[in-house]
């Protein structure tokens, strides 16, 4: 089918080509012409403008935005202008779900559909296909079919789950209609947010077996340090690269994170490449906030989230306080390195 | 190449008749005698006694210790009377890191030698395979290679990592010499860590999926309850079972565990043959009384643990003095559901 | 000076009879009238109607109100209609800080004035005196001084910090004009969050210490239960209320939270007037939203409002989904109590 | 009574002077002869080395250890010989438990007692009196109980508990026999790691209070930054020394923490004096350990510790790992200062 695209960055070229190859008509729009031109070079449609970019397409029309969550309103603004009864703007990007509850019903005042779609897949989803998690009304949805089959994964992604038989569901094949309006993001957002947790869980578990050899360390003795009960316990140097490899196989924790672990630490066990100032991108703030709201526990999220905050030097002023309680009431000098 | 089993539990079994689809010669004992039996239908040579066992085997030996950790000293302290100089004795269960230690020492007085084993894989394992992880001397790892290379899964069990160049390493085969004496259940605790708190990050979120329609209940209006700030933000019914699914392919959160996921809720998404009483085996806190060693934060995996133990009641007198506070300093009866 | 109170609840009732007994005129209303007979007889001028509070105060007048946050919005609405420029309007009840801002900016276009105050003390307030976190513009707040130093606790309830000199602070005085509108809340919510933390760390240390003596427990041996490693350290019968009395002297941990517990231990060690459902009202998790907004990592108090609400059965499911997980991959039945 | 006190360090100096205070006799030693003699000055006896010690006392005799926790045992061993059956020998340092039940059954072999004292109090004791938690043979702890009755802090300390009635205990004179031997030193144990509890609340708090003005911040505007979604709820400038000393009277946080939080804020309320790099020493970890073992969750005070580890840089490689993942998964550069 003919679907419009708005935003090319990397994210958005990456799904216009998918869907190129996959024998869509894509009408490619972007601020800066470049990356119109190199998709058109792919086989896509250029549009010149918004406006040209609705001209050519025939109603009901679909535009699927692949823009910053800062812009979405100035172009759905736009779009509202140019669009007709029946044709559905399709919001791919990171947005909170509590925005498209609030722009589909702006857009419902003029008849025009929203649908939301949160996706996961990174730069990976070019080739191996984008996860789509999609919220909207049914039958619009259902209109789109085509167009989140051709960005899914192939079925044989994962194999078919025990006890699941018949002909294979759309989750099966890697999207899926969540729910009403802000469904699709709500739970990218979870996603997201349990995203955080596990990489975590992992970065945890490698700093434990990266220091397994304290006990070789020399270790000053004094009162503020405390002294390594059973050094001969500590004295592994782990080949990280390998553990992580090796877990790759068989074992309870294998994941496409450990995959791409596995890949970092081969390029550099000691990943000097980075200084450890984690960013965090909304969706895992969201998340916490949500959990917050509904009541529900979360304490391993929201330390994920936190150790984040921590590794850009949030905690600092806290730990200062902490040395500083520590020499009014024991008389304690900070011990520096 | 020959070795002996002791102990046809669960784990044991199926190890045994991996080796045996390998072409392998087990010779099986089991304190009683059905498994041995089972197992000797399926090719292996029974073993009526450990005495027998031993003779049945060739020096020199290699000797497979499948057993509870609590019985492992007694099963050790047997083989080594009946042990010759070169004979080899293999912990694949669940010990911690530091009896290997001391067991490699007083095995080496008498000229034996020891391994230790952590294996992943579980129920799975007997088809799967066993991810492998490896402790000891490294020409006494080496000549056992046979063995682990048939119970480690097959080399393409996962799609080669980038950058990888050269024969494959055993490690790209699912096991790993990992280091000295100790060094395979250092690995394996730390693995479990890993585990738990990967598994608490996907229940925390699935849990929050499951309450998003917290909107629709009916709140109390009453000072000791807050309200839902927003209602008509919490008015999701997810399909857990089918988000499951979806996450499987493309997204950033694909893992075995969520394989597993997925196919626990496919039976029952209410999950009501479980009261959530969540057991822990050990690993878990050896992980953790690690990393306080070391000195490394973990705070992720700590949380899991320690909801691990809130789950079966272990933190209700915490919570009760809580509840006692707050009548102390507000005069704040405790809501009853 | 003279002073109008709305809402006549456990806290503004006694602060009304604290206003009442350093002086001042108080005009009382309340929705019910019995709480307004009672503060009659101790000294107060009672108020028939929301109307006849506001005749019986000269302009500029001053009206605190001490309501559910629920119908603040509805008495600011009534008062709206019938107070004049110049005057003043405080909310001394728990609301959020985002609600003083839009508060004073609608009265400010009516010339009123807005005062927001978080005040601390709970049922103890009455004798002791409240702390009061105060949020406005400084010559309103400064106006109203008489009436928060008549609240406050006397000067001498705490020894002077060291390095103070010169005439006490109101911060000495228990009362403090903290900033702009909605800083009075802010610090109100901020000092919840903290107490949360606080309240948090006593009640898992007494928990740590009522469980010392698991050693003396008999352990089923089974593969579902980690077994205690060192039964011989942990056959202690402590004594909580001793422990807690012993404490608030001359100890690091002393404070007025432990005086509580000192008092609800001696009561009853046992606690079983609780079953360790814990609430929490709001300021908890705003603190948390706020910390998120910042970027400030706050993983105790993060970890102190989930306790809570998996005190209440909050995280069952996710709990059940971590047997279910076990069941999956290893065959573990949960194991029942 | 006559009591001997070797080590006189900060603690044990400040001890032995509180005791001379009090009218006892006390025979001093110390490793070097300087704090000896300034102790002479005050009234104690002088002990030029542990013989000497040994023979100033008359039989029973009392010996007070206040040696760092590596030479304590040295410190038993040289006694061991010089004392006779009857003797007793009180280490009042921060040993764990477990070495308490060790010292106790070793010293028993010879008739010799031991008694283990938790002491809390800091630098402050000389003056305010320690807060003592003591394990040992009930008879024993009662012959030394003139000691503990001066080294405690005064009876109005703190007001009465309500309910309480009769004379004091002695736990409402700062002093407690715990229970059996390591009580003493269990009980202080679960003291700091609630300490660390307290700690982090405030801490975190207070980094949340300094951080309401990021709404005043120019924040880039990037892919890899979250913006603050309602700037204008971040404007506020707290005074931290003002807010510390605010809740010192009336509040539900006031402590003695809260005092020294005050007392280092009033000297620089941006803590320029620290690079917020916090030791933990020991009773804290050992808190955890235990908690492990009794399976008693503690997700607060284990995180509170976990932030001391990674204020000295303990999380580093685990954050590194963290962008390595962003960048294989979304080609997120790591956004550098």
């Amino acid at each position: 089918m003919r679907i419009g695209i708005m935003g090319l960055g990397r994210m958005g070229a990456n799904m216009a080509a998918r869907l190129v190859e996959a024998g869509h008509e894509v009408v490619a729009w972007n601020r800066s012409p470049a990356p119109v031109e190199a998709l058109v070079k792919q086989g896509a449609i250029g549009a010149a403008s918004i406006e040209d970019l609705v001209a050519r397409l025939e109603p009901p029309r679909a535009i699927w935005l692949m823009v910053p969550a800062g812009v979405v309103d100035d172009m759905i603004a736009t779009l509202r202008r140019l669009l007709a009864r029946g044709d559905v703007i399709i919001d791919g990007g990171n947005s909170h779900y509590r925005e498209d509850l609030r722009r589909a019903k702006t857009l419902a005042e003029d008849g025009i559909h929203f649908v939301d779609v949160g996706t996961s897949g990174g730069v990976w989803g070019r080739h191996r296909g984008y996860c789509q998690m999609i919220g909207g009304e049914r039958e619009i949805v259902q209109r789109l079919d085509p167009i989140f089959a051709a960005l899914a994964p192939p079925l044989d992604a994962a194999p078919r789950t025990a006890g699941r038989t018949g002909a294979p569901t759309t989750a099966e094949h890697g999207y899926l209609h969540c729910g009403p309006h802000g469904a699709g993001h709500f739970v990218k957002m979870v996603h997201n947010g349990i995203e955080y947790g596990l990489m975590g869980a992992y970065a945890e578990g490698m700093n434990i077996l990266r220091h397994a050899n304290v006990g070789n360390a020399q270790h000053s003795v004094d009162a503020e340090t405390t002294p390594l009960e059973s050094p001969e316990l500590y004295r592994y140097d782990f080949d990280l690269p390998a553990i992580a490899e090796l877990w790759r196989r068989g074992s309870v924790v294998a994941s496409w994170l450990l995959d791409l672990i596995a890949s970092a630490l081969e390029r550099d066990p000691d990943l000097r490449d980075f200084q450890g100032r984690v960013s965090d991108s909304g969706e895992g703030r969201w998340t916490l906030k949500a959990a917050i709201d509904e009541s529900v526990p979360a304490p391993i999220l929201s330390t994920a989230l936190g150790e984040r905050f921590a590794s850009r030097g949030e905690a600092d002023y806290a730990h200062r306080l902490l040395s500083a309680m520590r020499r009014e009431f024991g008389g304690h000098e900070e011990k520096r390195p």
